[in-house]
């Protein structure tokens, strides 16, 4: 299958919106997407930008794309978070996750960033495996935690 | 203990690469703290700028800090991301540590993001108690990936 990739334009954000939204329909979350199309707008491409994106399309159409932004390790410096590499549920296992994931790798070698860094769910073994057989490492050490708006607000209430 | 919470100034970065390393030994690491003290003033205080810096003083010494920068969820928008929290051995359980912590979320609550999120080792359980006291939540099922330079450089080379 054809397909090339490119850096996402303001005028993509509709159509990156419907992949992460896809996304959260296949893991059975489809009311956890808040964001909108102006989110997206003024967060990739706004004075006080924070995300990049690229896309990838076939025949015109986009159906991938992978999410991404700098971190700060404490103890390696400058990272990479990749925050979603979506392809489109028709075209997978056609080569285009691997291109998207290899134009992220191309990405932190240009900025010369220490590390790369995702998450990924424990039961989600292919993906493991994939990751795994490229070189990166998983880890069974760390937890996540999150405070939520709501939560962080009232603690703070409390106080 | 009497204490003062301000913003890190570029001058504090010896300290802030000392509580780094003192955390880092503490943990049996002590070489794996590869930053200087020149990238903490770039990244925290250059033209691109990542990451955000308090410190905590007692009698006018830094005897703490929390560094942490932006991120951005895909179905949540921007949120922030709590890289370190250290306090120095001497100076625990004073309330040091939770003043800092109060003062990240009112940094988010400033910046009205939508989450604050962080990592801890699972076996941290006074950790993980204390922030679930708070109102955060720990989940279990997302594994941290990393990619380090070498390895992936590497896995493009071999493309």
């Amino acid at each position: 299958m054809k397909f090339t990739i490119r850096e996402a334009k303001k005028s993509d954000m509709p159509e990156v919106l419907r992949l992460i939204q896809l996304l959260a329909d296949y893991e059975n979350e489809p009311d956890a997407v808040e964001i909108s199309i102006e989110d997206l707008e003024d967060k990739g491409f706004g004075e006080n930008k924070i995300f990049y994106c690229y896309v990838i399309e076939v025949e015109g159409k986009i159906r991938g794309m992978a999410l991404f932004y700098f971190r700060y390790s404490t103890w390696k410096g400058k990272t990479v978070h990749l925050e979603d590499l979506i392809v489109e549920k028709d075209f997978r296992g056609k080569g285009l996750g691997k291109a998207l994931y290899k134009k992220v790798m191309e990405f932190g070698g240009k900025h010369k960033v220490k590390r790369i860094e995702w998450a990924v769910l424990d039961w989600n073994t292919p993906a493991i495996k994939f990751y795994e057989k490229t070189g990166a490492k998983v880890f069974e050490d760390w937890r996540t935690v999150q405070f939520e708006e709501k939560a962080y607000l009232s603690f703070l209430k409390n106080q």
